[in-house]
């Protein structure tokens, strides 16, 4: 596909128009002023007119099949939201409810150009399947809760994940990853969490956690281990000594921080749901200043409720100018990074995230002809404060079309729809 | 037009599939669960497939010849916001720019459900010319800045705005009402506040106002009016005792808050603009547990920078659960009757913001089909979480179809976006 005279969000997250962007199989090949010397070699010439590129996005912390819990478990604090709503209607699921949510996530997430995401959830397979015939990438990680102290090689998930990293990482191109996976230091005996870091950092697979969500979850670690709040007794323990993607990161003190950046930890900022749930502001600001790797993430329905990452831009642009009175704080250009490259890079896509040329293509093209988008005194301004998901008319991952103009050709959208709507009400009737 | 089958959110703000509503004129002349027996009567029967009716939105604070503006001064406090960028801005803005504004920004709120706004600024005349061409309806007030002690009858703007009240208000069938301003305490002088509160009540007009919008106005109000806050200095000198829109009110005190309730002040809640500008989270909780008018509004495109206020009711449902750490606080319904009900009431139109047999037919219809909005297991939770402003197809202002399905009948939109881009481009030129 050559696209004509478009306008770009270029590799610096800066606007330039009038470029051609050629792609060639999974890669973009091209990004120029000028038409490319064998432009007649490219298959459909896209006429750019009105339209903006940019790279897609990554989310970076999601649990896809909650998108059949989506207006389930509304107006609860985290651990009763968890206890009372969440865990009762997951105990219900089988593995094609977990399949068919996971292809309504994907059809919703290729409609607002992400094309990759770090899901952290069960059934690993089904949703395995479910992104690898949406045409999308994900890492995904085989959620474990191990409350009790015995060795990780001793949980059955050890053996079943074991097979999955052998079976699943790399598959389908490189499209699907293993990540492992510690859900949260107060759902996992500390045993476990040494066992599975020592095994991931082994290996050179990637971990994902959730980590600080809510202040009463940091109280109670310290509480639990010596005073050390979850990263200092996460570090203690050689938890960050691997690449890591912490989700939240809500209640961080400085020595916090100043750990996590010296770590190299991505930060899955997840502004929707934080609010959503009642557990706070992050420090964002605090964070972009350190240098510390900030990326951005939906998590799950029940706490969002949407897979519009555009809302979840709009939301990390705007929200810490509230939460710290400071209008200048969390630039456009740090929130089109969060949601792209960084996100790319804590998916350990290296050559993803980025308009340049060799990188994969993964881009979404954007309708700007729309009121909103007028006039484009500051067009970075525009994507992230006036655009929306909704202007997205094209999604490209791995050079392959998983959305454009209403239509998803990897996707039966109205067969997902009527398999998510019954089995939601079938698990909520058993309930 | 006869709306078929067609799910609607009722004058409760709840739910209900399968209605029958009937718009006859201006009105809305039936709304049950079977076909009206004169169904043959109505022109269009409209498939309701697929589809949900709510009513349309009102934007309680507004200034839309601001839309010039959008992109052109971000990450400012308030008070540099007003003298570095929006001032000098202003100054060089004609009638004709005005009215070009004005006309993009009914285009935007028409695609995104907003039928009606109450708007202060300047070049009255033209926005109400642009309003009406528009099909919209607007409250004016004709922006005053008046920091000299003299009397109001003395100011220039006087006579201006009386000729304005007597000719434009109730014009296009009541579409245009004139309300009168004081732009905020600290730039407006004691008496002619005392001047303009008296003639607004003597002609039974309404008025429109800032108030508390950040921490150092009303800091340096205390200083100047004997430790009063600028809620209570109002009150003093009798602004509150007519109807009165006041916009942000994100610094209110508990007593702030007992008199606007007892005064029925309407509170115009900007979520986007307060945290753009840094100003920080409103008190809506609590105002929401007194029962105050909580209503909802964009500002202007300098400090927004979109009039969707989908976004608005979104950030409205959100936020508050972030700054209160309580995840029940406002709820959806709470939302809808703030943007719809409580809005148009803030207008002095009390036949509008409600799915009700005899009310005006300001309404808007959703395309409920896309995968955001499944399951459907609480379908408010999706309108106000889950849904976006992009899924409007079908806006109606007085029973006349303003926007549909991509085209808006009334505005010739390639006309305003290159008037407001050129525009734009020649004022930041001049500057």
């Amino acid at each position: 596909m050559l696209f004509k005279d478009i306008a770009i969000i270029d590799e610096n997250f800066e606007y330039q128009e009038g470029c051609w962007v050629g792609v060639t199989d999974d890669r973009i090949a091209y990004i120029g002023a000028e038409a490319p010397a064998d432009a007649a070699a490219y298959g459909e010439v896209y006429d750019g007119a009105g339209k903006l590129m940019m790279p897609a996005l990554y989310n970076a912390h999601s649990h896809a099949p909650m998108t059949l819990l989506r207006g389930f478990a509304e107006n609860l604090p985290l651990q009763r939201w968890l206890n009372e709503k969440c865990w009762p209607f997951e105990a219900k699921m089988t593995p094609e409810d977990n399949y068919w949510a996971t292809v309504l996530a994907c059809a919703e997430m290729a409609r607002y150009g992400v094309v990759g995401f770090s899901d952290m959830y069960y059934a690993t397979p089904e949703r395995a399947k479910a992104v690898v015939e949406a045409g999308l990438k994900a890492n995904l990680c085989e959620g474990l809760i191990a409350f009790e102290p015995k060795p990780y090689a001793s949980y059955p998930i050890c053996q079943m994940n074991e097979q999955y990293v052998a079976t699943l990482h790399g598959m389908a191109n490189g499209r699907i990853l293993m990540d492992y996976n510690i859900h949260a230091e107060y759902t996992s005996n500390q045993q476990v969490c040494e066992d599975i870091a020592a095994i991931a950092k082994a290996k050179g697979l990637r971990l994902h956690i959730h980590l600080s969500e809510t202040a009463s979850e940091v109280a109670e670690c310290r509480e639990r281990h010596d005073g050390m709040s979850p990263v200092k007794y996460f570090e203690s323990i050689g938890v960050l000594d691997l690449p890591v993607t912490a989700a939240h990161c809500v209640w961080l003190d400085d020595e916090d921080m100043d750990i996590m950046a010296e770590k190299g930890v991505f930060v899955a900022n997840n502004p929707a749901s934080n609010m959503k749930l009642g557990s706070g502001f992050a420090r964002i600001p605090e964070m972009l200043a350190r240098g510390m790797n900030v990326c951005l993430g939906t998590d799950g329905m029940a706490s969002n409720n949407s897979h519009d990452m555009f809302a979840d831009m709009y939301l990390m642009g705007l929200i810490y100018k509230g939460s710290t009175l400071d209008p200048a704080v969390v630039t456009p250009q740090q929130v089109l990074r969060a949601a792209t490259r960084t996100g790319a890079l804590s998916q350990g896509r290296e050559d993803c995230g980025l308009l340049r040329e060799g990188m994969k293509a993964d881009v979404c093209v954007l309708d700007v002809t729309g009121p909103q988008w007028c006039p484009m005194t500051d067009p970075v301004y525009n994507v992230v404060f006036s655009g929306a998901g909704s202007d997205v008319v094209l999604t490209l991952c791995d050079g392959q079309v998983v959305y454009r103009d209403g239509a998803w050709p990897t996707i039966d959208l109205e067969r997902a729809k009527a398999e998510v709507a019954a089995r939601a009400k079938r698990i909520i009737a058993e309930l």
